[in-house]
């Protein structure tokens, strides 16, 4: 897995030819057990490194898009499968936990509804403040910026750019880790920003 | 290919599990040809893709540790290669041309020696003033900052900080296209910066 901004946060990615983007997933070290969010497949040498880092004790799924080998890597790992709560009726695959937002059961970790995206009920992390952790509605096509969903896969525009406003509130976020496309690891706080000044401009 | 902080550079990468980063290969799109800098092995959808872009005319090889597929590369799309003077009497691939700092045969690019690295003559390039793309010297173990090749791999350490305050004094680099680990796209100057006063503070 490669190094992120964080010790305790790692990535690893898969090439997704049809959009010329990562896929990416992260693996973080938390107290309690290590944490998997938006898991993509993992090679065996990456599987090792998160075994040698403390194993998985947790796979975080942010949204029914989102599943890609939780599945397989919850029974590699011996791992719990947490989803979102608000996509609990169709959800793709079992889990053992729901989460919502404001979610306390994550210490550190605090789990942010995203309204208006492609599914009902995605979630968004925020990791100690300083890192966002975002699944489909928050990207990176391109690097050194970022991009909300195209309006053609929102069920809500409008509540979509409320979400967006309300991460672009957090003045403590250094980096947004996407789950599609180039991660931000610094200023995550200004590109957060000038995503949402791009979107009310047009 | 990947996106990244212009719309006629693209990059494609491969990870390595000995660093746990990713190397990467850029691709430009250029008056006269495309060019490959650094290229890893490219996949059959990466090659389409720079095909549809124009192709390839020109490889440039900024260090003997950087050839990596280039060879393959320049038989694909028939091109020709561009390696480094200052390692020209032992370079491990024969090249058509050869590139020296200040080389002015490539409109937009300027070309940089970067004395103390791992080999002799490496070399890096900046493209219309806002883009650094570097070979070894210059790299990015963790995300949103710089790095230097360790002190064990330098052949000197004193030309190697002088080779990074050149850089660090470009003050219109706006992104880091590193060969290996993480491309800065924004604030480049700013990272070079920290980076040169890291070095110095040790």
């Amino acid at each position: 897995m490669k190094a992120t901004h964080r010790p305790d946060i790692f990535t690893f990615s898969s090439f997704d030819a049809a959009r010329n983007l990562d896929f990416n997933g992260y693996y973080l070290i938390r107290d309690g057990g290590g944490l998997l969010v938006d898991p993509v497949p993992m090679s065996e040498h990456d599987r090792q490194h998160a075994s040698a880092l403390g194993g998985v004790s947790c796979i975080i799924v942010t949204n029914s898009d989102h599943v890609r080998d939780s599945l397989a890597l919850a029974r590699h790992f011996g791992a719990a499968i947490a989803g979102p709560a608000g996509e609990r009726s169709a959800f793709p695959i079992p889990c053992n936990r729901w989460l919502d937002a404001g979610n306390p059961s994550l210490p550190g970790i605090e789990v942010l509804a995203q309204r208006g995206s492609k599914t009902p009920g995605e979630l968004a992390l925020v990791v100690d403040e300083d890192t966002l952790i975002t699944g489909d509605l928050v990207r990176a096509h391109g690097g050194g910026r970022l991009d909300l969903l195209p309006d053609a896969k929102l069920r809500d525009r409008e509540a979509a750019l409320a979400s967006v406003h309300g991460l672009a509130e957090r003045a403590a976020v250094e980096a947004v880790l996407v789950g599609d496309g180039w991660p931000v690891f610094r200023d995550g706080h200004a590109r957060l920003q000038e995503l949402l000044q791009r979107l009310r401009a047009r």
